[in-house]
């Protein structure tokens, strides 16, 4: 469950093994239209009319949006604060099944890698494997992507004495 | 280059080797906020100000946007048409370099698998790998994605024939 306080994570924080739930977000007709008129104008994506007729039977998601509203859950939905913000390095992304309308999304998911840079001793990479579900139960999209995470500046000096 | 004329693209036209390049967008500085304030809102994609503080020294477009903007290239500035829409399967994205406001952003890919799907006729699926460029001739980013493409209705009789 995620908690209902946030916390500051730092890279030095994570472990491979540790595991995290998001709250759920609802995605609504106007959101998928807005996202899509601007990144991914297609038509069923844009126009829920048109979207009848084509192989989803109706208005769905782009898989970009999916994408980006997954890592969102993680950053924002997920009781973890990441100090310094994340970057991603890279994602591989597997879309499953239709988001559409109404759908309320959350994810699931856990670290399983952490490498400490070596020529920036102020970050780390913390690789994670994520599933987005609905409502349903059922997912929509696995993730597993490596991004950039800061260590703490606070602990910094003891980090350097241990190793 | 990519051609004046746009074509419409069928599963059956893709082959592999086959090359693609589009012409360029600009990313706005206006449009790097509008999309991370939906989707990615961390303070070196919202927040000008900020983001000098960051490690990328200024406002830096969302992995995501970039990601979208590659497949909206693709499918709309690259001379080709897919009809009925292009699905995507799954994606390998690689973020290589910061994009950045004013960044003017071109793609130049490549066909390296081609799939008839074995349970629908009406279509299959086409891998391609693609690098997306800013203008000074940097690889921002790469992608290996794979996307369900339509076959074409008309000549769907002499597929079933030929095989």
């Amino acid at each position: 469950m995620a908690s209902t306080m946030t916390r500051t994570i730092f890279f030095e924080d994570l472990f491979v093994g540790q595991t995290f739930r998001s709250a759920a977000i609802e995605m609504t007709a106007e959101e998928i239209i807005r996202f899509a008129r601007d990144n991914d104008p297609q038509f069923f994506h844009v126009d829920a009319e048109a979207a009848k007729e084509s192989l989803f039977g109706g208005l769905v998601a782009s898989g970009w949006q999916t994408a980006s509203l997954t890592l969102r859950l993680i950053l924002t939905e997920s009781g973890m604060t990441f100090s310094g913000g994340v970057v991603g390095a890279e994602a591989r992304v597997a879309w499953k099944g239709p988001v559409r309308p109404g759908d309320r999304l959350h994810v699931e998911g856990e670290i399983t890698k952490t490498v400490a840079s070596r020529s920036r001793p102020d970050r780390g990479f913390a690789s994670f494997r994520a599933t987005t579900f609905n409502q349903k139960g059922t997912a929509v999209q696995t993730i597993e992507a490596t991004m950039l995470v800061f260590r703490d500046p606070a602990r910094n000096d003891d980090q350097k004495r241990r190793s």
